[in-house]
């Protein structure tokens, strides 16, 4: 298997946009519930001052980084200073120019354009499901982050091996720039977001909607453009102008 | 809302479905990975005596414990000892008419029945992904108690509150295989899984097989027949004696 083969990697992207509609899906189930992400109003004992969303990410991250999670190039955490793996990770050369995968990591940015969405993804209001609440957030941004740092570092690598003097030069002189009008291609980017809408319709058609919620296309296709996108880019030249 | 109106429960039970689909398709995507499963494997510094899998799933559990997950009735841990809740979770009140749960837990006989068909819905071998693996099980796993024990709860709440003349005279004499013969409806049962059949058909028709493996709809019947109807039924038999 050639992990840059482009044609690959557009598969896999597919596969992990689904995984995010799911999850979309999945968390728009319940209500908005504002209160589980104010500061100082987790009830968590021990961390009274954090918010219940933050307790949850953090205390799922730790776990995930003592299994070793997050030795693997594309999952990057959203919480700083995890404890180290507790387990010896074996992974196949990823052909990743790169050992500080987090140079490239997005992740403060997705999670407050995850959480400023959450009002129109979800019904309105308290239904006092916090905890599931925050334990789909954190499924979700696991989901985003993946698919955020896996297009970064895959399609970057693919890109410049296809052209490694075009790329190289650009990178020489730090065109941060022109590196992103190289890596742009709308034509694809809309392609994109056309397939999105037209799964989420599909994926929702035969559902039952006395018992499940069902979202809008347009929701996940803003998030897609607006976020994704953008913060798959701009991990793109993040990981090119250190490769 | 009325908890324990059947169409109710019947659509609920449908989602949930829903999601046990999902999860299986998800582990299905990586290898059978045997050696997560050893005892004595698991390479977990300070956990080398358990398997893997086992570190895993009462790590979640742990966690979850902490927030308050099976504060909730139908959600049944796998694992025994758990810490309490570090917030106080507050529920509505449910109409379930037992303060014990685990009366009725069926997680040992749901574990060992998931581990078992692992071979056959995994491809064999061994692909180095043993934390994504165990990660995907105990995410299956809880997908599974989550239905089971809904199932049991409230269709057996649901059908005694319809007839509970007949239901109490067999209480009363402690008759397990009247009780169970009473809540066997074979034309459901077979429906149930005449439609998962149709579904897992349904949610991989678009699956693009060149980077998604699919899995046989006769898998998740089986599964069904035999593991999640029977321990519904026997944890409903389980719920009714104590009531």
């Amino acid at each position: 298997v050639n992990n840059f083969d482009l044609e690959l990697i557009a598969a896999r992207l597919e596969a992990l946009e689904e995984t995010i509609i799911h999850r979309f899906i999945d968390r728009a189930q319940f209500a908005h519930n504002e209160p589980a992400y104010l500061p100082q109003h987790s009830g968590f004992a021990g961390a009274e001052q954090y918010s219940l969303f933050q307790v949850r990410l953090e205390a799922q991250e730790r776990l995930d980084a003592e299994f070793g999670r997050y030795v693997v190039p594309e999952e990057r955490p959203y919480t700083t200073e995890l404890p180290a793996p507790r387990r010896e990770v074996r992974l196949p050369d990823t052909g990743i120019a790169l050992i500080a995968y987090d140079c490239i990591n997005q992740t403060p940015k997705i999670c407050s354009a995850y959480l400023s969405c959450l009002a129109a993804l979800c019904p309105p209001g308290d239904d006092g499901q916090h905890g599931s609440s925050v334990e789909h957030d954190v499924s979700a941004l696991q989901a985003i982050a993946r698919r955020v740092h896996y297009g970064a570092l895959y399609v970057a690598e693919s890109k410049y091996r296809r052209s490694p003097d075009l790329y190289r030069e650009l990178i020489r002189s730090g065109d941060a720039e022109q590196l992103l009008l190289l890596l742009t291609r709308p034509e694809v980017e809309s392609a994109v977001v056309t397939r999105l809408a037209a799964k989420v319709e599909r994926l929702q058609a035969h559902v039952n909607r006395s018992i499940r919620r069902t979202i809008a296309p347009a929701l996940l296709v803003e998030f897609y453009r607006d976020t994704v996108i953008p913060l798959t880019k701009a991990g793109q030249v993040a990981y090119l102008l250190r490769r």
